[in-house]
């Protein structure tokens, strides 16, 4: 029994879905919105391999730890899930295998922040350690759109999302790279460029994507920051910085790629599919 | 150099910053609330050992990363601190290890919450992943009051603080026992009782606390929980079963430590700054 | 001109529409969550009165002051709209005016709010002083849940949503009695009784509905708190005390009106459009 | 018998009792935050008048809610409490008595703030409805400011907090003046200076301020706008406007007045208890 476990079914997961419904396989549909995870669940000990979708972060972290716990092996694993979505645990992944990264100084305070941004020099980004799509990712040009941020960021309910993430802008930050990692084959790279209106490339934030040649130098990186987070099924995201070369700027445990298939029309959920069946244990 | 990283100096602090001041090493009071952390820092880059005491577990957690991503090695380490922080985490790594811990059932909505109640069985405990003190820590006692935990969880502003953490009751559970462990050894253990008017028996809620004898069984278990999160400095919460015997309920990573000194006047102190020293990389 | 103000078209906007499409008159759809609310705003100046039905309490108070502002009459008016909007402003105006309730005190923290539960005697109602559909109404049967549910609103992101209205339970609460009002007409009355998992009434909770028949102290009753608020489109929610008689539990400015339509048949699209109409300023 | 209802005690309030003290009169100090405030409460209903002093404006609001049910005067009233502390509905109060306000608009979503701004036309303030001391007052300089402000607002954790209160950017604003009224006496008024650093002139952010000499125009504005909501123990904020002269910006209705005394040397607290002994209800 394979297991896929999902709170809302987007594209994604309707792709994928279908596509093990083509194969001799038996997949339980696990919706971890109303099933209640035991540690010690008799029938979820009975499956071979989960693959983890829900669409927030902590409740895919959550219900991977769940099923390991109970025995059966998860992609991603739940240590992966996490080193993605804490974008704090993401760099220090990144900077241990030595891979390049944007500068980056974490402030818990505005008073830290204001000079964490003059450390790394106008304009800066700063973001909270989780989130996705892009949420509240700023790009701040001067002290004082520092202390705009900073202070509305004082006033955000937990104190996690009060943490400053703070990096330098790359330049080409308007256009960025993703590139698509299964297992240890990069499946491709795409570009992803913000529409007017917003800096951000983030598809959800109507970012064009369009499909990119892959070179030897961009499939090692996103490779080796695959490996990094644990690997998977994993999505890259890169800069072109214009002196420091490449930079990994995020990960992503349970990517969406829906404007990657669309760009590059690569089966992506069969390549999924595949990976998974590859992994159950015998 | 050894850094001590702190925000608030409680007397837990300043206990140990005395006994550092009476060793001839050279201590670096890192304030991580006004300083800015840079993942490649050269002054931070000189010390030998940091002691992670930051309030909250969050900026303890990230102290420790930006620390160790600089080469340092930290007290407790930044996977330790996590470990114990996220009480879903905790439990992975006791049950990983075979340790006993209560009956648990993780929930993400209040239907699954109000399913899991009736799996575990009433009187449940119901907590968020993440917190210290007690904070929402529910004894559930019927659907009805269930109803009541679960509707006032889901209007808390995150996703995290709406998880559910659900878990059998101890009947003992007004008594606990704190056992305190640096390194491999384990120093003592206290009971902690709830006081009239609150079922909890934590000393920030009044609970009062009495010293205990050690034995065998609770000072293997103790040493062997502090192991599953990676050791350090370490406090181990117990519960004694009637029928399963001792479980372990929670282990902290930025252990407090005045009401332990208190019951059993043991300098704790004394003993981390020696374990600090000890553990200096040369 | 008609204005319309809405957010969210849901099937009671759907109705009034229809029912001033019928009619020549020219109406205005003013999508408030798109249209920038001007103070002094040349196009909203023509119109001859606004009928208010945003679905979030401030966004409909917000609305109507603007409107007023602009000289423009509104049904109802931002006064009505927040002195239903907001419990405690609503037992202020209904007490001036000598209109049973039931007992009510009001605290600012756990301390006073465990006093409150043991003026009022177990069990009590404890809810925000804002909020729809019941939502965190709490019924509250000892200091033990009086202490569960004090905690979590605590936690909870505003100073207003920490806010205790504690009231006497009323022990039919599980049948209320809600009355419609336009300008000085009784539509009538229907009661709604809670379903099983729930001790709460509302429509929206699985409430059921089914008509009442209207007797001189319930419409007398309905007229004077509506009255008391200000009159204008109005719903009364009463409960019948065992020794007290009936008591005006709640009042809304922005009403629903689906399930009311459904069990007595009367057409209020219609009753509401009309008294728009003949208030509009000549 | 004289009721001071306070939560925390400021300078501000130790020097109102210091007045009290020294007159005739039976002072009861009632702590909102311990005493639990029922709507009809026999020894409350004792007193004469009460001094409506808890920092927090909605702590304020409900306090005069339920003492005025008791029959007891207020000062503030509760009507007035709530037309300074809601800024939307200060505006109201302030242009139906036709006092000149800054241009204003109100938005509910980012889209219709992005609309707001461009009809202001840039620099413009934006606020939130509720808040004290500045708090969330951003000045906005483009789009792309706005859209950082907005996107910020919408992860505040409430629907008030997300409304969009967009001003004109006056460009004196650095320098506002607050004059200080009671009954119908205008007392004086102060400047207050931004000190560097922050654009905002408030005290509590390190704000100057210097005595001013009253003339007629400031006079007879403060005067209609403390009549305007309601009148009573209020301070008046102006700025002045190159062309438009002074507009009256804000209106509080529990002011500080600890910087407004040490800038003019007049006893503002003897001020308010002859104010408050010459309103007892004889």
């Amino acid at each position: 029994m394979i297991i896929l476990a999902y709170d809302i079914v987007r594209l994604e997961e309707k792709l994928i879905i279908k596509e093990f419904r083509k194969r001799n396989v038996k997949l339980h549909l696990l919706n971890v919105a109303t099933y209640p995870l035991h540690f010690s669940n008799g029938f979820l000990k009975q499956a071979s391999i989960a693959l983890i979708r829900p669409v927030s972060m902590y409740r895919a972290f959550y219900t991977a730890i769940v099923l390991e716990t109970n025995g059966i092996p998860t992609v991603n694993k739940s240590e992966t899930i996490l080193s993605c979505g804490d974008k704090i645990l993401t760099y220090k992944k990144l900077v241990e295998k030595k891979l390049p990264v944007p500068e980056t100084v974490i402030a818990f305070t505005t008073d830290s922040a204001l000079q964490a941004y003059n450390i790394v020099g106008f304009p800066v980004i700063d973001k909270p350690p989780i989130g996705s799509w892009g949420r509240l990712v700023s790009l701040i040009e001067s002290s004082k759109e520092g202390l705009l941020v900073a202070e509305h960021r004082e006033n955000l309910p937990t104190t996690q999302l009060k943490v400053h993430v703070i990096q330098e802008y790359v330049p080409s930050s308007n256009t960025d790279i993703r590139c698509f990692v299964i297992g240890n084959e990069v499946l491709g790279c795409i570009k992803r460029i913000a529409t007017s209106g917003d800096w951000r490339s983030n598809v959800a934030r109507g970012g064009k994507v369009e499909p990119m040649k892959l070179n030897t130098v961009l499939e090692e990186l996103s490779l080796k920051a695959a490996e990094a987070v644990g690997a998977g099924v994993i999505s890259v995201d890169l800069l072109m910085h214009p002196e420091k070369g490449y930079l990994v700027n995020e990960v992503n445990g349970v990517p969406e790629f829906k404007g990657f298939m669309k760009a590059t029309g690569i089966n992506v959920p069969e390549k999924i599919v595949e990976y998974i069946i590859s992994k159950m244990k015998m």
